[in-house]
């Protein structure tokens, strides 16, 4: 069974599962900000997958930046898979803004995250999933 | 034809062509870092790709992933597409360690690079080739 890093788990709130990838709201309204996670244990790197989830891996990382654009039409969608901090292979995609607090810079690590309200973050949600 | 960003011709250093991408070794001995651009004009986002295009953009970064973890056994490999300050669609591929500037925070944007003395980056130019 899938098993979520709590340090994730803690961070962001579930919106939907795809194909491969269970997609997460990072509690953090500075920022419109998505995490894919792989539903596989153990991986780390992308190459850690198989090649047939490599491909769900591109096509549910582009179904979301078209779904980012779409919502929030931003300025530049970021896409990254770090993992310096929590290892568990997740791939970010937020959407960034030139009126945003760390523009141009990339927004790892800059500052305190600003939570949802409840209210807030079920609307969000509700339209994210309706779009997935 | 192919006309790639002047800005990014400035910090990277040519290492070779695959189907799909040029890869370029970024001009800072601080971290072991290419980036791959897809070579297509007027590209910004991962979704601007044809879906044909994608599949190759994700097998090239895993080629390039892999490749990276065996010549230098990073402890994490970063994987980012941000296009904040270039828009031209690029992808960082970066070999991150414990001992690094940065670790384990983002490499975007931080300090000054270092750059490569012109032996050592045909030294290491050379030694990517031959893997790719």
């Amino acid at each position: 069974m899938f098993k979520l890093d709590l340090q994730l788990e803690d961070n962001t709130l579930h919106v939907k599962e795809l194909a491969l990838c269970q997609i997460r709201l990072v509690n953090d309204r500075r920022y419109p900000w998505l995490i894919l996670v792989p539903q596989k244990n153990g991986l780390t790197e992308i190459h850690d997958l198989s090649e047939e989830d490599q491909s769900r891996l591109i096509i549910e990382i582009t179904t979301t930046t078209r779904i980012i654009e779409k919502l929030f039409q931003p300025e530049k969608i970021n896409v990254g898979a770090l993992g310096n901090i929590v290892s568990q292979l997740h791939i970010h995609v937020i959407a960034r803004f030139k009126e945003d607090d760390m523009w141009p810079g990339a927004v790892w690590g800059s500052g305190k995250p600003l939570h949802y309200t409840g209210y807030k973050a079920r609307k969000l949600i509700k339209l994210l999933t309706k779009e997935l």
